[in-house]
């Protein structure tokens, strides 16, 4: 087994060895199973430190049962969830919002991932008519899946928008960290201050072995979802092991620690192959991911030694993530590999 | 935090250091996530050794899940599946087969949590009518709900007479190791080789910290599982995690060392409170369950000292459950205990 | 094609001439489509007057929608609904309730088809505990599958139960015209006024096409139900249809007129063959149905001259059902047969 | 009540007076519930002649549950399901599908309603791979609803590049005779002989009360069908009132004579109003439903006198549909009227 990092995804990588530690610093005697013990508590304190007063926390396993379940606390059957058509939730989870929560996915075409109310228009209507789904959230997704950042203010647009129409807002936040670290701003600074309704704020991406939080802001939201979690199969009895991971990421800052890294690494990566000029950068990076058009004859090769994922084959584009254990000389040597192959 | 180990579940216990141990092991650079890397195909592989050749395996987060989507792909939602009205498909699960399969649950009592031909028979009629839920799947606990274990010949008895009605039979095996362990038999000589079709097979009550196992021995079942599985919510993307603690429990008998010794505190147990005429011990203990009758004004002050649950409320009947991690003095305190309050 | 009346079920039957002259009255010109047109209102009208005030309806089309619709509007997926052991939600449809709602049924046998708050118990308890279905919902059918008939004061006596408990109470009629006329009182005084919170309210079995009314009582549950029934795929088109029936049988007593023939053919029928020693009438005569035990040996001859279904093949009880255009001489003719060959 | 003769849907008529006396017809006596009755199988006789000896047919009460149901028979719950932005099952069925399927809608905006390889191909992609809902059946509809008609040459197109791709065709036939009257061929010679493998085939647009077919000609879609549909709610018990339907329809050709009919008054209509310069007409006028764009200020002057639906609002589109019973002079008049407006 080689274990050679390379750039497929941030979930590639293993994890953090102070969340290892963090793991065995709780494996003590017994507690009470399913959440209702200390070190799921102190977790939930952590997080509304880090995302407001107003913050309600339930754990799952997974950025997909994060999604799903939230937007099963946010829908009736009937209604429809609007996103972008390259959210995580309408092409990486095999149906499973449509599974569970019996709603219709409404996505949009976007330029950079990222949502406008203007883009969104076309989906606002038929309010009122029962033969059509009824539009009830947008979910945004926050770093997005092409690497760029949602701004507050840009946050705060949709979700005035989306309220005044009587539509909340759900935001996919796998890589929440590392727009956090990107903006400087805290946690609650981009989600509840800025109108967000419940969030998936995850943990694996940025470092952990698994679980992720699912954060309602309204109580409405929580009021019955410890039920929906137990339906959907994600109700985990040691529980303490993912409380333990999500407070040493919380209590000191690692978390912004390594998603600053991962989004570095992101930076030079990309500041280095935009001096080759047979390679095009086609997304801001601003997160921990560099989308470009390379030429497709190395493409073989280079994944033959870094493997990373093709975005869009008919274009030769290509994603590159970086991760919390990038090193720069996984960067240098790659950078210098696609120099030779060229 | 008091971590003071009681008797109210196996997973109230904490992870087996040598898990632990091994998560740290495969904790080195990166792997291809979900699941298609070297450290699934070794858990995979021993899961055959034990097992046998037909096992496919796939692993999942939690029991409920390894269940659900066990079920889901036996099943169409027409059908009808049958358990006994103890098992934790029926009582513990909020009602996530019914919600993810579409399927009808059809429950049977028994006195000690282990189905017959006999019992089962009321359920099977309406085959062919329209009107009626098809019943397709049998689904059985081993060890029990209730702390008892089946013979190979109860399973195979069963298993012919499902086959025979064109019914699958599945094994909810949360505790098929305390089973495995007590019978003194392999895996495969009390699944595969009596006819079992699926088994959930757990390792979370046996020391583990998450993930369970689903097996199935007709590769039809496993044809599409992948996509069910992905869209049930449960596929990890740190897989190797799960693995490494499966290879631990696998490799060299750390899973019949630890499920012996669970059972063996639970025989040291019941021996020791049979010796008091106040309580009365109400099943066979087989596994690591004691189920007893005790009288109801010492069950607040133990609790208070020995956390445990109330198994029935209208008869002062209590569970007593051991773990990995019981040891020969907390029977002993806990007993002391019991006979102090009496 | 003989079309010769018998005994098999009340569905066997046509349609009474005056609601196909009304279906022929109603075929005039264009309407809206989907219900709002003057003659669903105009149904909807003559509902209130027998249903009272607080009734708001909605028609579908058949028995087994209009059930499991109105469960839907009552529950979430994670509660469960409790039902008699040969409730038609439990026993007819397939898992229809299951599949739409992803709710738990919860059986109770029941010596006649009645529940009581006593046999309901067993099923009240785990409230707030997320591993159990949540108990929302008690379903009662009236007239019974048994042919019996609940009074006004049982009604009350469960739904004052169940609201104290938090659960609403719904109430299938499919045979409600049948109750009705037994006990010689309104629709309004066996449901909204004896606290039922929903009813489907049947007239397929009693002389109509198709057709059936979702009756709420409660104006939350009739709130978002017009999208239910749409993504439940009940939505008529040419809802005149359905509305026309209903508007001829409630606007002069022809549904009182037609249940109270079939009741009074029931009664005859039950009054003869109780004379008869070789035959044990097992249930009350209420409504329109007779259960016997019959000599086995002539139940195939009989049957190839009136049909009717087995109830229970274990002890060769039988179900003889009534309807609407049941003659005497149907009766003394099989009577008659009965005689011969015994 | 008005009963005006109007614009609005096929839907907003009655019934044809030849159904009504079928409805009449078989009112005779009892017949077996539920669909094996003498009726019934008469009229899936005539459907086999009209469709093919492959033809396997069943009834259910409309539109939504006949493509909803086949749909339902023809995936598993990871499967995708393509159709056009405008189809039916995508906008206009509250998200049915994918509540009882589970299965994600991919639509494709097309210019004319008719899919084509071309259009279909961006979706064709993520086989094998289980992040990704697997494409599973390309969903036509024919006569679309733009109007348009495809000719045999187009969906043989079409049905190869699936099949080829280990794709299934469903055919939404909701006015499926417009378009074999338009082309002038046999329902045959366009479903089965060119590779469709289910067709919904409605009667109600065509003149009928309530019932749509559903047509299978692949014999393991049909297989388990009967238990999709009593589950999914759609299970008649009179059924011989929809067979008979179905019958007078096919038994001497009225269908045809009916929306032949319909199609030359949209034919009619098309023809006077592209002689208004003010008006647009924006799809080829096939079967029996005119699109236009005309003068906003008209519009609510126009339908309090007629009434007809926006098509679009952005750009002042209509819709116009003729039906069975749409009278030549109620087409002059409806001109005369615009041009009075103008």
């Amino acid at each position: 087994m080689s274990n050679k990092r390379g750039f497929a995804s941030d979930n590639n990588s293993g994890v953090h060895p102070r969340l290892l530690q963090a793991l065995q610093q709780v494996n003590v005697g017994h507690t009470i199973a399913y959440g209702d013990d200390d070190y799921t508590h102190a977790a939930q304190n952590l997080l509304k430190q880090h995302f407001g007063e107003t913050a309600q926390s339930f754990f799952v396993y997974n950025g997909t049962a994060a999604n799903v379940l939230s937007l099963k606390a946010m829908t009736n059957s009937f209604n429809s969830i609007i996103c972008a058509e390259t959210a995580h939730i309408n092409v990486d989870e095999c149906g499973a919002p449509e599974k569970f929560t019996g709603s219709k996915l409404l996505s949009v075409e976007t330029p950079d991932g990222k949502l406008t109310p203007q883009l969104i228009k076309k989906h606002l209507h038929g309010f009122g008519f029962e033969h059509h789904s009824q539009p009830k959230v947008i979910s945004i997704t926050q770093s997005t899946e092409m690497g760029t950042v949602y701004t507050p203010a840009e946050i705060k647009e949709l979700t005035d928008f989306a309220h005044k129409q009587g539509l909340l807002v759900h935001m996919d936040g796998a890589r929440l960290s590392n727009a956090a670290a990107y903006l400087n701003l805290s946690f609650q600074q981009i989600t509840a201050d800025v109108g967000i309704d419940a969030v998936s704020f995850g943990c694996t991406k940025n470092g952990g072995m698994f679980g992720e939080a699912i954060i309602f802001f309204r109580p409405e939201l929580a009021a019955n979802f410890k039920y929906y979690r137990k339906q959907g199969m994600q109700l985990a009895s040691k529980m303490r092991f993912i409380s333990a991971q999500y407070t040493e990421l919380l209590k000191d800052g690692l978390w912004h620690q390594l998603a600053s890294h991962s989004n570095q690494m992101a930076q030079k990566l990309a500041k280095e192959v935009a001096q080759i000029p047979q390679i095009k950068i086609t997304q801001k990076v601003e997160a921990n991911g560099v989308f470009a058009i390379i030429p497709p004859r190395i493409i073989p090769q280079l994944q033959a030694e870094y493997f990373f994922y093709m975005w869009d084959e008919h274009n030769n584009e290509v994603r590159w993530m970086t991760s919390f254990d990038t090193q720069p000389e996984d960067i240098d040597n790659f950078v210098a590999k696609i120099k030779e192959l060229l």
